[in-house]
């Protein structure tokens, strides 16, 4: 039974096609054991091997070069640079703008073995507490117009470095998928007068059986309307446009949640590479009751969650229900 | 140095960086050699191994059930069904359509061994013109908006039958990207008076540098904002919005054209696996004066030729006129 789906935001219409769904055995096998220790240049002692840092957390007044608990360095191999002068231009019909934006890596812990699932409630609150400090920073350049933060974890989802570690990124534009998302919102709260991340919400209580886990401020769900299969998002439960400015509770109650969330994955999947997007508004943007900040979780499994067929058409061989199902009680 | 650049169809901005651009030593090694012969389903005198054909060309009055050139049949593990009856209902907030659709293989020649790159021009007149009819047949049906035609070349690119194919599928609905295109183009034509393609065309005519080849009727070229590095468009010369309603002459010219691209990327990237995709009109679409089809041809590469980071945001690593530089003059 196969069923074509739509996706309320952005209007993509996706198949899920049930036919050989994905059963345990087909789940990670991936081997995530560590190579890279002896030469890792995210490993305290090696800071030389990294740009100069641009912020880094040293408890307990700690000053030593290698004393941090968490350090942030520019990539060294940017796509972006923030020393390029921005120029935007016009190539004939084409529109460009020169390399000009931030490539940042957060080094989120000292512990070369450590993945992020393992980490405590009080290591994950420093790493969110980063993500919201690179954003204030880079956010007060007026060049940019959109932060990206994201984390790759294991081969498979891109992760070349095995040191736990996430990437933030400022950009001169917004990038279409997170426009795409606005302008669906905006359609929507002009016509129905309401955020549409609110009104899934609140279908996702209804409905129930695509809800894997809650706290006081959070919930994960398995969208109605997937790209991939196990994709499942965290959305704070009240309205809020912008990460930034999630306050401190809150950032406790998402530590908690991401938390629980990497550890279900962990367990009920074997251990998956993933890869997780921070979905905020823009920088300045005006129309904060039609967007609703959220997290997209992604993992890898060994066949084919999820592809592309032909323009576009994403198959999905997952019923999203199914997938909450076995997150939530596995 | 790196660039953004901006789609001027759909809006996509993409980062070409190109500090590490893509040399021969990166492209495919991939061992296309043949391992399915015998039980290959889509070889003559296993017909029975496939559901029963839908359509088949016989050349010279043969008859024999094993004595086709080409062969076309339904998908034997369809995602959607021509027999499942259509229904469009709302789940709450969400929009669903049962899996009504069709999905059918061509086998595009009886011989295993050969690959669509080394077809003669007649084999693949014989193949276009086996996609000209399916789509005449599927698009009388009024249940169905859209039909996909598109080849995967190679386990890398998602082929699992080695021996020659393509897929053609119909859709209840027009798929995403095919709506972006179409949208980007009205918008285009209402500010401008033209095709947003057409336009494009006379751009890469006026720049030159990304062009590859091109024949009476068709154009290849590198597009200025490409998702994926050597990505290569084939595009009608003269404004048309149906691939259905090339003429016999320029089914011919389509079948030089797309040969030559064939062997271009098989002599100068060391015969990578590829997709390609026909972009066409949504069947009755009634703006023909705004979009233009064309065949997008994505080469896979083992070093990555591009990646998602994080929110849609394409990285490219070889500029298109580089890519266009190589196919044309290697």
């Amino acid at each position: 039974m196969s069923q074509l789906r739509r996706d309320p935001i952005v209007g993509r219409w996706v198949v899920i096609d049930n036919d050989h769904p994905l059963v345990p055995k087909d789940f990670s096998k991936e081997d995530h054991s560590l190579h890279q220790k002896a030469t890792c240049p995210f490993c305290p002692g090696r800071e030389n091997r990294t740009p100069p840092e641009v912020d880094a957390i040293r408890l307990n007044g700690a000053t030593g070069i290698s004393d941090w608990k968490l350090r942030t360095v520019p990539n060294k191999f940017p796509a972006l640079l923030k020393e390029e002068v921005m120029e935007k231009k016009a190539l004939g019909m084409f529109d460009v703008i020169s390399g000009h934006g931030a490539h940042e890596v957060v080094i989120e812990t000292n512990d070369h073995a450590k993945q992020m699932a393992d980490f405590s409630v009080s290591e994950m609150i420093l790493v969110l507490n980063q993500y919201q400090r690179r954003y204030k920073v880079l956010a007060a350049d007026h060049a940019f117009k959109y932060i990206v933060i994201f984390k790759n974890f294991g081969t498979s989802a891109g992760a070349t470095i095995e040191h736990s570690h996430s990437q933030v990124i400022a950009l001169p534009m917004v990038p279409k998928s997170v426009l795409e998302e606005i302008q669906g919102a905006e359609v929507y709260h002009s016509a129905h007068g309401g955020c549409v991340f609110c009104s899934m919400l609140q279908q996702e209580y209804q409905d129930r059986d695509r809800l894997i886990s809650e706290n006081n401020t959070f919930v994960s769900f398995c969208p109605f309307a997937p790209r991939y299969a196990f994709e499942t998002w965290i959305m704070p439960k009240e309205h809020q446009a912008h990460f930034v400015d999630l306050d401190e509770g809150g950032i406790g109650d998402l530590a908690h949640q991401l938390l629980d969330m990497l550890n279900r994955m962990k367990r009920c999947l074997s251990n998956p590479s993933y890869n997780f997007y921070l979905h905020t508004a823009p920088i300045k943007y005006g129309r904060a009751n039609c967007y609703h900040w959220h997290i997209e979780i992604i993992p890898k499994l060994t066949r084919s969650i999820g592809f592309e067929w032909g323009t576009g058409l994403q198959i999905v061989p997952t019923f999203p229900h199914e997938a909450a199902r076995f997150l939530r009680d596995s």
